[in-house]
């Protein structure tokens, strides 16, 4: 095997154009057989096999820069950099992340995971060569799909006039997650159409120097590209096209849901367990949203490209219809978008993963909140229970959205406070609410949610003296299991389910002190900024004691939900021991 | 005068093409007449009179919506919507805002003063449209300048994808704030040069429909061509070629310094109070930048458009040569792209003000933080002192800024500490570190800065007991007064810089619990979120009371420094009632 014997980019340099072909067919097979038994990214890493073998002859990293945007492509890059046993080796498989990581590699310069980012991230690395007088080339390598995204158009538009030697591999399958949105693409299938030679050109609009490919999997002619474009003393955009799920045929064909995939059977396609559960979240808002659609023409949701994220699949954007909006990979016109859209009455719900929200903080300070649009903003993965890799963490969004003025936003511990609180926010004109959504799948509680959160009051659960739980959102559950520990150490406490994070209810904190001595409060995000750091202000100025739990302030890494837990001491045993080392 | 006869754009319509021209020349007048006196948005604003009646000649203000970007062009369009006296009668010049206001007149519908949002923002107006099957047309109209920014070009080419009507009036006045920055401004100039007819259009690259109109100071001409735009069934470009500072001689040659100005003699275009003092932050964050730069190649110093919000005047700029960046409206890039310098081994700074920083938190958080790299961030306007109208208050970055994981966020309290921890951010090598300016012009406490803040440890300037004052950056002024006014009370008060805002100083906090019944706070922001419930949250499990001090959440309109303190019980006076509650 080729590949067992590269342990560095520099060994492709001794092979054969064929050999090279031999390597790709290799790096295929076994791409197929980790992610098939382990789960990953399938069509993107499919479709750029040959393009990083072609990159990694033609330039010499890591003198030469190669930054792969979004970086959920870069398996193959993993391979030819001294990463290959993590492939081929199944005990090996999780030895590295799903994503550039510079820990793991001289030849990564960056750790991320969100897109469009490559573009300006490499302008820097091109600047500060310029700067320092270092030699070496700097290469972006990013997806049609990201192009969308403000951030990687702002680079493009600063790059035309940038004056210094920038290479940027336009990687484009013609898809994004799901498919592509935007006029742009128009413009990239008229390139792609006319073999690059079409006179509308959206990169040379740009300023950019322009270079086509049209066998985007052809590795002799990607190495001629990349040689050529080593000439240009400006940036240049290389435009190659490629096919996404390249040589695995159900990927080839069904594009949008092997984009990343759990383990499936090869020879079947057959995925051996589901992703979205019949008790996600996800397919609850979207039947919930579905419903309502049917009998309310105003509502409508929106999503930046993970449509899947509220349960939106294929099918059910059909039903839909005009009121399923997907902008693509572009979160601040999703946002401000929704802002329009209510401010003239409509009544838009933007569903959207934490990490991905944070792309939109000043469009819902600015947009949405300055003029209290109600934008629904319905807030998944944000929980320490939906663990994944540190690039997608979303354990940010209490203090993020919790300092917008104006913004209410809402942490239900079940099903039912779910469905309630969306459907209010929906039909309510005053302001923006956003909701936390819980980490795991839902869970029926039996209890009737009330259906009105336009007035702050926590939810009373269970009336106790002495200790008090605040226990937010996805770690009700374990205020619920403190209460009965603390209740067989002869403590009776009180239980309380805020519901609201981003205000307090005073009236319900005065009273606790009446017949109380502690207060503790449990949420799933990080403590600082966060909601028992508010409670404890609120407290400052009386006997009460507090005690928040919640997860330090880091990017935690390859954690378990049971070591980062007891490692922030949010378990009941601790909490006890902390509880009776203040009540003795 | 017929503009005081113009109550509704409606009385517009019975005007000849003459009497719209004496118009024009009226509203020219009186902006001159008002701004001179006042001060405000002067270049933007002369430019676009003609067009301004056109759009309310052509279409039906507010059945139909003109949105105008950044709003701080639409004086004319507040003319010409019933507030004429405000810009007439110089009793009334305060009565309206400087930008777009809903609370002010139905034709304005968002409250807005941060670039690139009208087309996203339209959009969602469109969008509603379509859905509730109310008619009307829908016209964002949008300066080249604002194009950059990553909102608008997201918009854009979502827009190209549209399916309703939408009206998108490109105000091409060949300037941002500054010259712009980007490829696309060549495009933009190959347009105006060809009179729109060029085959490379970056607009109809984006799917657009496109129009020009070369004299954008000639009201028939837009007129006609408005009334042309209404046919197009799908997204059209109106692009119009003005002239910025029209009609008055200085601010048609000097556009940058003309874009806002102070109030000034119209005959001389003297200024008549200059905007940066000699003892302002910016200047001295230039003086040293440049310094630095002299010695060191490696830095570099960088804005998105606002160059001189840290001293970088023309000729500053020129000096700074390549070591000084300006990417135009394009925050995250600007951001970005000093974690790509910095990963290479340059020393960025980005300067940028606390408003517009929020454009950035997934940048700061993902391409930065999560990597560690020693990007420089100086925040200025991050204070109440810097009043400004509510679409720039800067309030909100200690919240923001202090959840990010890895990031550094000092505060100093004059010019040593400021230099010193400017240096210092840029010779290290560890973390990102942002710098919270404060918000007057800077004093000189003849203390000697540390040199080094890579460990957190509070400033104990003045060692008391039974009550600590730990105050924050710009408010360090009044811990010191407070100090001063409970020492004439008989408490000899403990009064602390703190210095770090992100973190903690845990061991002086512990230390402070020997001597000290209560620990009070001082911050230049929002309380929640902020600094003082941190360390509400330390002493949370003790006997410590802390009374923290700080803004309520919420965006302030029209306050007075004084009125707002007060509200806010940040004086002396009501702190001391507050602390003898306590302490009695």
């Amino acid at each position: 095997m080729i590949l067992e014997s590269i342990k560095n980019p520099r060994d492709l340099k001794a092979l054969s154009s064929a050999e090279l072909c031999t390597l790709a067919d290799e790096m295929r097979a076994t791409l197929l057989k980790k992610i098939s038994a382990h789960g990953g990214h399938l069509g993107s890493n499919l479709g750029i096999v040959e393009a990083t073998i072609a990159l990694h002859y033609a330039f010499e990293s890591p003198r030469d820069k190669i930054v792969f945007d979004v970086s959920h492509q870069s398996y193959s890059h993993k391979m030819l950099t001294g990463r290959a046993d993590a492939f081929l080796c199944a005990d090996k498989y999780d030895d590295i992340s799903g994503y550039s990581a510079p820990d793991e590699s001289e030849h990564d310069f960056f750790t991320m995971g969100h897109t469009s980012t490559s573009v300006s991230l490499c302008l820097g690395l091109a600047k500060a060569r310029e700067l320092t007088g270092e030699g070496g080339h700097v290469i972006a390598v990013i997806g049609d799909g990201s192009l969308s995204g403000g951030e990687a158009l702002e680079a493009l538009n600063y790059a035309g006039e940038f004056e210094g030697r920038l290479i940027i591999v336009v990687n484009d399958n013609d898809m994004s997650i799901a498919e592509n949105h935007g006029g742009m693409y128009r413009n990239l299938k008229l390139l792609r159409d006319s073999k690059g030679e079409a006179q509308n050109n959206i990169f040379k609009n740009f300023g950019l120097e322009y270079m086509y490919v049209d066998e985007g999997n052809c590795i002799d002619a990607l190495i001629e590209a990349f040689e050529s474009a080593k000439a240009y003393t400006r940036p240049v955009v290389v435009h190659i096209r490629t096919q996404k799920g390249k040589g695995y045929s159900f990927a080839e064909s069904e594009r949008e849901s092997w984009h990343a995939t759990p383990p499936f059977d090869i020879a079947t396609g057959e995925r051996l367990f589901d992703k979205n559960s019949d008790t996600s979240y996800a397919n609850l808002t979207a039947i919930a949203l579905l419903d309502k659609m049917k009998t309310d023409p105003a509502v409508v949701s929106l999503t930046a490209a993970t449509p899947t994220v509220a349960g939106f699949t294929e099918d059910r954007r059909k039903i839909a219809g005009a009121q399923f909006i997907d902008v693509g990979i572009a979160e601040e016109n999703a946002l401000a978008m929704a802002s329009g859209i209510a401010r003239a009455g409509g009544k838009p719900v933007w569903a959207v993963n934490s990490t991905f929200l944070q792309r939109t903080y000043d469009q819902m300070s600015h947009d949405v909140c300055l003029n209290s649009t109600p934008v629904t903003t319905v807030v998944f993965a944000s929980s320490i229970f939906c663990g994944s890799d540190v690039t997608h963490i979303g354990l940010y969004d209490i203090p993020m959205l919790s300092s917008i003025p104006r913004l209410k936003y809402l942490a239900p511990t079940c099903k039912e406070e779910y469905l309630a609180m969306l459907d209010w926010s929906i039909e309510q004109n005053e302001c923006p609410v956003a909701i936390k959504i819980p980490g795991k799948d839902y869970v029926e509680s039996g209890r009737v949610a009330r259906r009105d959160y336009s007035k702050c009051e926590y939810d009373i659960t269970i009336k106790g003296d002495t200790v008090a739980i605040l226990a937010l959102g996805s770690f009700y559950h374990i205020g619920q299991e403190l209460r009965k520990e603390l209740a067989s150490k002869g403590i009776n406490a009180t239980l309380i389910n805020p519901l609201f994070i981003s205000e307090l209810d005073e009236d319900t904190l005065e009273a606790l002190k009446r017949e109380h001595r502690l207060v503790i409060t449990l949420e799933d995000g990080i403590l600082e900024g966060g909601f028992g750091q508010r409670v404890a202000g609120f407290y400052g100025n009386s006997d009460i004691r507090v005690l928040c739990y919640g997860l330090k302030k880091e990017f935690p890494i390859h954690y378990t939900i049971d070591n980062i837990l007891k490692e922030n001491r949010i378990t009941p045993p601790q909490i006890i021991e902390d509880v009776l080392e203040i009540l003795r």
